[in-house]
């Protein structure tokens, strides 16, 4: 039997590096992603945290898929990963065309792997139960089961799907079978949902052997599978593919007709789990119970008076704040965004008004 | 008759450029007060537009006193100021010793001078209204009185002294003795002065010969009447005598006891005036009506979202608000202020605490 620290046999982690993260602006860029900055200060990238949780799990079987313009930027954070595996997309064409990719070179490159796919800007606080989650899940994907991670619910949030629990699956303690996933509910019907005790939070963690996750597709999207398939025997013919590739979710290509048709498992996980979405959930993460304004960077640079909420010093300025509850600074040396946590939603709509205004150098 | 367009005769107009104005850091700084920087987007400087203001008046006959640091941007802003009269004084010694010094000059320069009293850092927005009640301060003080505006109040306001009028002046219509000078009052007591109709605010400009000045001091405080005397027949004393002058306010040392002594005439004005202590009274000013974000600069480089109150982008960057009302966002090259119009009062706060810090080259 395998020690619990040594990598998973034959398993492979795959990280899309994508998305704009347009709610965290003006640090997070087009040119310069959220999954590229230490959000966290820990003096690692939410990328390179990504790698780290995931290598002992994997060793150096880990493949990221990422958009052309940032390849470079993802090889610079990742020299541990070998350059074959930092897969360029020619333009965006959501998380299906992405880990499709990954999962359609993997059928080819090993025929006994089983893949995880773990976005690269998310941040887990406990990577010992995280490892223990994706063994579990590994187990069971070797079963030719789609597997979800199902993260405990903290609070009934209205900013992420859940996923809806049904019965238990015989020989894997603690998994049962998909329901249903739901989509972003209301905060009343999450209610509901924590009072059950029948639903988690899906944060888009799928484990499945490439093989059973193409099939599945192929079920559904045929040509998708057939052009992802083609893409993996003749990697020349990816330019000429990839633009006809819909552009849709995972979620909504494989993971939702699947469970319908009683092919997924949720292996519920009780790691803690943020996907830091705008400045609202990076306070929540930066400052922690702390009272005051937290402090993402140097915070001799900050001066707080009577002030609470987050502020990120990155221009090497000075920062004052006087006054302000739950406040939102963040100074960078080419924008300035200030607002509240409250509002945090809104500054994509900063970002659309600088694209509007012929200002997208900024955005 | 001379023209109600002419200048004065033998009319002078002594400017006190002082004050750091820590409430307006991080526009405001030791190294470049208030007074040297354009706060109404005009295009003029403070000290600029009180020139402006005062030329009509008083033709060449202009005296600036200031700190030895800034005498050159001083002279710099002001060419039409003759070198000899941007008066530098050796350390801040506070209004009475400032103007005080002028007077003694004036006093052996051109007896028949009547002097008047303007601080640098003030915004008038009528100027015909405010050349009409200078020249009629100026004919009252030609005979002997200590002269000051009285400046209608807008509103019952607790951040400005008060003029509590006496009886009318024979023969100068609208001039009435000044029965005494009251301290900052609560807004209550405001209020009731309002009600009277006999209370105006004093803006601290006064008019008057200056050997009437100086003899009044002499009342009062003979020793630093005799230096400032001393100063004028011999400027190579100005280093010797200079320290040892007490640093009084002009209000203190002279006003209100010559007000007790029955000595003060006010004329009451109806120019609107602006003392821009700080980013409220800033903001009423650049707003004005206008609904949204007042802008102070180029209103290119603002994005506001729902936002209220005063943005000033002085170091070249896009500043985003996002949701906050009354808000106050000061972007300069080194420095950052956020803060509210409600406590811009407190600005002061965060320039303690960074010379506290160590860091007073930003202060």
């Amino acid at each position: 039997m395998a020690s619990e620290t040594a990598p998973i046999d034959h398993f492979w982690a795959v990280i899309p590096a994508g998305g704009a993260g347009t709610r965290l602006w003006p640090l997070s860029r087009s040119s310069a992603p959220k999954f590229l900055h230490d959000l966290t200060g820990g003096g690692r990238t939410l990328l390179q945290g990504t790698l780290d949780r995931l290598a002992p799990l994997t060793g150096d079987r880990v493949v990221v898929v990422t958009g052309r313009p940032h390849r470079d930027a993802v090889r610079a954070q990742l020299p541990e990963v070998s350059d074959g595996w930092v897969l360029a997309e020619p333009s965006p064409r959501d998380s299906m065309a992405a880990i499709g990719l990954a999962a359609a070179l993997l059928e080819r490159h090993d025929p006994d792997a089983v893949m995880g796919s773990f976005a690269a800007d998310h941040v887990i606080a406990d990577p010992d139960l995280f490892a223990e989650s994706v063994r579990a899940a590994a187990a069971v994907a070797r079963e030719d089961w789609l597997v979800t991670l199902g993260i405990e619910p903290a609070f009934p949030s209205s900013a992420f799907g859940y996923i809806h629990l049904g019965d238990p699956l015989p020989g894997h303690p603690g998994a049962t079978a998909v329901r249903e996933f739901v989509e972003k509910p209301s905060v009343r019907t999450a209610t509901e949902y924590l009072a059950t005790g029948r639903y988690r939070w899906n944060a888009g963690m799928f484990i499945v052997r490439p093989t059973v996750l193409l099939d599945l597709l192929g079920r559904w999207h045929p040509e998708f599978a057939a052009a992802l398939r083609a893409i993996a025997a003749d990697p020349a013919r990816l330019d000429e593919l990839w633009p006809g590739l819909p552009k849709i979710a995972l979620d909504h290509a494989v993971a939702e007709p699947a469970a319908d048709a009683g092919r997924v498992v949720c292996v519920p996980s009780a790691f803690r789990w943020e996907d830091i979405g705008d400045f609202d959930s990076l306070a929540a993460l930066v400052g922690g119970d702390a009272a005051g304004a937290a402090v993402l960077g140097d915070a001799s640079l900050v001066r707080a008076v009577d002030a609470s909420g987050l502020v990120v010093p990155a221009s090497g300025r000075i920062v004052a704040v006087v006054g302000l509850d739950d406040v939102v600074v963040v100074d960078t040396p080419d924008a300035l965004l200030v607002t509240t946590r409250a509002r945090a939603q809104d500054v994509k709509q900063v970002v659309a008004e600088l694209k509007e205004a012929g200002r997208a150098e900024l955005t």
